[in-house]
């Protein structure tokens, strides 16, 4: 059996250098909380709130470091209480998707663009995607084996040498399925 | 192909006699707000709050008629946000359960048990069921459709010419697919 770490994503937001500034001052630098299984990403000690038309969320952890531009990451129950509706997207791609407003303790930024649904996907180190068989961008099955077991279609595979293989769900398919973070996956064929 | 249209419940409420009366008062009955799929359930009018160690939800809905026993359906993301670990049960199944408060605009009730996740399941029909040869308790494996699509296992058949056709499943279940109440669902070999 092939298996593969789970990592449940809870709301997050990645922040550019601008809007750090804006948030928490200028020259601010984000604090390393805990590391994350990506090499060189790190929860950051610091947080913001998120408000949107219908509702907010506050103590949204930062992921860092620094992105070139602010992504907001949210479940899709998340996107009803926020009152949007952001799309499914592989990270990174924020066209045409909503903004929210963000607060921090110095500033606030309005953004015009960010809010993700994170589409579901599997990060690979190259040995591992040669070793099982696997190309970048393959979509793939995979079995969770939780309290109610589930099989997630289209998940996407990542391959880089910079990678530490990690699959990233959303807490919509990990409390669908009762898994959670450090619970292993089913690769199948 | 076998469809079935998908019900997604969000949190909501069966209240005994007893405890109607204790919320709303001495010969208080629900009002119908909306017939359900099945034949006599309703969603009533009337809305209870309901509340956790850890948080609360207001404006939670009462499905009606009463039952012999007051259960809460949550999702579990709805129970990390109360506080509560309730296990994944078929409805009726409440021993060894978790209780929350429950206020109504008259009194409250404090329940010692009542509280799961509803175990996901389809309604037959009996001529639904004989038609595609599905016994009552069988574990079935049904395709949701949605913009991220999965396969869910361990879906119970519930059969009976008392029931329409219809699948329940929870918000967690529905987000995680992105389906809706009226999608219909695939249910496979």
């Amino acid at each position: 059996m092939k298996t593969v770490p789970v990592g449940v994503s809870a709301r997050h937001i990645h922040v550019s250098p601008e809007h750090i500034e804006i948030l928490f001052g200028k020259g601010y630098e984000l604090t390393n909380f805990k590391d994350l299984s990506q090499p060189g990403q790190f929860a950051a000690q610091e947080t913001v709130t998120i408000v949107g038309p219908k509702g907010k969320f506050e103590k949204v952890r930062i992921l860092g470091p620094a992105r070139p531009s602010t992504q907001i990451e949210v479940s899709r129950t998340d996107s009803f209480a926020l009152g949007i509706k952001p799309p499914v997207r592989e990270s990174g791609y924020i066209e045409d998707t909503p903004g929210l407003r963000v607060i921090g303790p110095v500033g606030e930024v309005e953004l015009e663009r960010g809010v993700i649904v994170a589409a579901r996907h599997i990060h690979f180190h190259t040995s591992d995607a040669e070793k099982w068989g696997i190309q970048d961008k393959q979509k793939l099955r995979v079995k969770l084996h939780g309290e109610r077991p589930l099989i997630l279609e289209d998940v996407i595979a990542r391959v880089s040498d910079q990678y530490a293989l990690d699959m990233h769900i959303d807490t919509d398919e990990g409390n669908a399925a009762g898994v959670n973070t450090g619970d292993l996956a089913e690769l199948l064929e």
